[in-house]
């Protein structure tokens, strides 16, 4: 099976934004076994978009559009390849109720044009759209499947997750089994980590295996193939243990796992509750475990502590502290920590106080960064850091070193 | 002119990076005034190259390519275009000295694959490498224009911008000056957005006018062609003008501006400190903030208190307010917002309480949300809303409401 994305939009002509739905679909297309040969972007216009498909047609098995389905003039995926293909487009009552559902719940009028949005394919297989109006659908024309998602990712990708995937693996039976997993690292570079498994990269067959690095992270996603998927599964189990037997200890996770999730599973698991006391960071630890599931179980809350002032009066950081160390030294993280964790009567504290720059106030090299975490039971542990990078990669990597530090420290504790 | 661009990678094809090389070209050649037709992503695979440069070269004049330039066997873009155009490929001693010289300077020995990077496609127009060690080439032929630039966006972006963009300047000599502005809104609907406007959209010849929508804002891209740059400037006035006599009251900033950067500005321009008290949010306000430059002349700082807890312990909301109305409330909201102020001596405390969901407890609506304004010297305000989406949508959206009603605020009691 052959597979291309077709992304329509003048958008992404004019710069305006990235093809990132591409990115996401062939992650997802590689995962299911599936090879994509081509992405191409086309703008809003019926005669091009026409000419890319009749050049996909002729080369692919599968063709994903992305884009171009919403409710304004320039939204012609529909219409353009309803007309090529032959087949006509009419209203589906389901989409169009949600659509109307959707006008009311946020209070808006709806414009006649967004009953544009109900129109699909005669014939073709809807895929709801969970996170805004415009549904999917997928079809099957000569032997070739289309199909057609919305290009707004927050709708594409759930959309795809939930229901586009499912539509392939039922469609196309596969023989070998893929399985893959991706293994996640932090605190090594990518170069020393190529290095350290340099030669089991060399003789890959099966699994294969692919390191990637990015946002300060290292993956190494394996790849295995059998016809019986228990054997793949144990490929990728043997070739994960000789890779962790040598860069384990930057080991933090498997799949999209980030960090931040790691660190609230293992909250979860050891049933412990956070509070964060955030100075270069300015919640962003917060607000990264806001963003994940299960943040009302562990996430009390924390205190933005930006000004020297915040510190003394929300936090209670001594005045003697900031006057002779400052803010940005090992006493303060310290106090930081176990205020916040009396404060809010948390099992943990963990705090963030560091120079991010780009001009350094307290006589600190930029990137200085000071962690602290009090836990009940247990002396306050404060790490000294050197973060790389610009403003914002070090605060990112900032929360990145607390989570993984914090996870050490949890799983180790329980060993003892 | 129409132009296109082809990356050239199969690492695009599997998804580990996004196409970010076509999105920053196109960007570069809307404002040279090119018209870019087509992206494609095509793998390190010579028959499929050789295809994709036909289609390219039977409907585009300029053709760039990215990436496929550099020492291993996967790098074959050079080898697959140069034989199509039934061009030598000869060494460029001048690259080749600086690919000696970079091995030099990095104490690395050069291996025999790295004399490949040096081969152009001879009599071609070379195009210095400034990061890196392959260099870029233009050449034309048949009055089609190529050009090849290397993959890595640290060396691509560089080379563009110093030599490839003036390659073309010269080649194509542009009698017309084009300009183009970006007008942001937050707070209305693409579709409704351009029914205000149709008739303008409609009779649109120059300046042109592109609507995007993303991330919840909408933002209309203006262009303007004229020989004279004032000319094209003035033009962009008066359409600006009467789009946004329709429209102007979600208007809130140009080109690449943020709502939260325009909040720094305007806090700025007015002198005001800030702090927040996030529920909903988690900390996503403060970070936010964090992350744009000139922080710490506004921030103070907030709290995140995320359980009834700390709402209660840390900010002071009464136990009362709590029981009886809930944490989702109008008057919690107010408790928030001016306690913040209140602890942390700032000129504006701002709140954030809501339902994100998945799952309610407070027998509220999911998506309804209330944001406090406390302002010295002025009455405390409380705003109701209902945002759509995921859990994490309706957390981001409710950022940006809160800046622009504050925005608006501000600017509206200056005017008093």
């Amino acid at each position: 099976m052959k597979s291309e994305i077709i992304a329509v939009g003048s958008e992404l002509l004019l710069g305006q934004i990235a093809n990132t739905n591409a990115q996401f679909l062939s992650q997802q297309l590689a995962e299911m076994g599936l090879g994509v040969y081509y992405h191409t972007v086309v703008g809003d216009n019926p005669d091009r978009l026409k000419q890319a498909v009749n050049t996909a047609k002729s080369r692919s098995n599968i063709i994903i559009f992305t884009g171009g389905l919403g409710p304004t003039k320039d939204d012609l995926t529909k219409e353009t390849i309803s007309s090529l293909l032959g087949r006509k487009l009419v209203t589906d009552e389901n989409a169009l109720s949600h659509i109307e559902e959707y006008f009311k719940k946020t209070k808006r009028t709806m414009s006649e044009n967004n009953k544009k949005q109900a129109l699909v394919i005669e014939d073709s297989f809807i895929l709801k759209n969970e996170f805004g109006m415009a549904p999917g659908m997928a079809i099957e024309v000569n032997d070739i499947h289309f199909m057609f998602l919305p290009g707004p990712p927050s709708e594409m990708k759930p959309m795809f997750l939930n229901f586009g995937r499912d539509y392939f693996m039922s469609k196309l039976g596969q023989q070998e089994k893929i399985t893959s997993r991706v293994l996640r690292y932090f605190g090594i570079g990518e170069s020393q980590l190529e290095t350290d498994i340099q030669d089991l990269i060399d003789s890959q067959t099966n699994p294969t295996i692919a390191p990637l690095a990015g946002d300060g992270e290292v993956t190494i996603r394996l790849t295995a193939r059998h016809k019986e998927e228990t054997t793949a599964f144990q490929l990728l189990d043997e070739l994960e243990n000789k890779i962790n037997e040598r860069v384990g200890s930057f080991f933090y996770g498997y799949d999209n796992t980030t960090l931040i999730q790691e660190l609230m599973n293992v909250l979860h698991e050891k049933d412990k509750s956070i509070s964060a006391a955030e100075s270069l960071t300015g919640g962003l630890f917060t607000e990264q475990l806001t963003a994940v599931k299960g943040t009302s179980k562990v996430l009390n809350g924390g205190i933005v502590c930006y000004t020297n002032e915040t510190k003394r009066d929300l936090l209670k950081v001594s005045e003697k502290t900031l006057e002779t160390v400052g803010a940005v030294s090992r006493q303060c993280a310290l106090e930081m920590a176990e205020n916040i964790q009396s404060l809010t009567n948390s099992d943990i504290g963990i705090s963030f106080t560091g120079e991010a720059g780009p001009v350094t106030n307290e006589d600190q090299p930029i990137g200085r960064v000071y962690i602290g975490i009090a836990a009940s039971g247990q002396e306050t542990i404060v790490h000294r850091l050197h973060v790389a990078g610009g403003r914002n990669t070090i605060r990112k990597r900032t929360v990145k070193y607390g989570c993984q530090l914090l996870i050490k420290q949890l799983n180790e504790n329980t060993v003892k």
